[in-house]
């Protein structure tokens, strides 16, 4: 058996001080820079940091690889409702999501959990710059998603930097 | 006719300075404090510094709401690929998602993209500490996560706080 300490009381004593000298507390519901940002959720990607944005900037969407079409239904409310008008979309390099395939997944998840997950599709891919520019073609196939410049990057988890893809 | 200046300058000048003193290229794929993260896309939260993260700590999933039943994709892969075994929600006050019904959405996309939204559930909610009881319960009710600690959390625009929600 193996005890794993929660996170908890660290992210709440975090957060104590984070408040304790907040002064952000002015800031509009719209992104001041009108941008959103579709990024990994992976831990060493801080989009944040990676972009320089500050508290206020941009909405920042984040799932398992930064895959468009898993970020569709946030864009669009992006958009139609919080004025967005640029999207900035952020791979990276030793992404997870290069080291499996679907089925293998799907099959996991059936030996493991004894249930069956064919109804997701796990978005894995097995060539980073391909999958940016398949992320940004899905954008800019989308009647659901404005015409709207799409920037996309690979950011280097060795190096800190970001590289523009280019198509 | 609106000039909108592209972030992209800016974002590239923010790297390079980021990369210029990056230290953290020897970190590992999983998350070291073994926790996922789903949080709101909104501009003014970052969970990184709500929460005290820093990079390699905590996979960061974010959408439209901080939705959990949009973030499943993310977190089987999460918990079934790179070992995470905690999940803190962090919904915020203020939040679009308040703000509209998922018909008067679909109206507002059909209205101005004369396109079809009815495929994609938009997610909104009325009530935000009940959205944060509803999303906690659609994980704990989901085969496909495991049976880990579950945490939600309000975040208060106006004050940096993070309030933790009682069921």
């Amino acid at each position: 058996m193996s005890f794993v300490r929660s996170v908890i009381p660290e992210f709440e004593a975090a957060n104590a001080k984070y408040a304790a000298s907040f002064d952000k507390g002015h800031l509009p519901l719209p992104p001041g820079r009108k941008v959103a940002v579709v990024a990994c959720m992976d831990a060493r990607l801080d989009p944040a940091k990676v972009l320089g944005l500050q508290e206020g900037d941009a909405h920042v969407i984040r799932n398992a690889g930064g895959r468009t079409i898993d970020a569709l239904r946030s864009l669009v409310i992006s958009q139609q409702l919080l004025g967005t008008r640029e999207i900035v979309i952020v791979h990276h390099t030793d992404c997870g999501m290069l080291t499996f395939s679907d089925t293998e997944l799907k099959s996991k998840v059936r030996s493991e959990l004894k249930e069956d997950a064919d109804h997701i599709a796990f978005l894995p891919f097995k060539d980073l710059r391909q999958s940016v520019i398949d992320d940004i073609a899905i954008l800019k196939k989308s009647p659901l998603v404005l015409d709207v410049p799409i920037t996309g990057y690979i950011y280097d988890v060795k190096t800190g930097k970001a590289e523009k893809v280019k198509e």
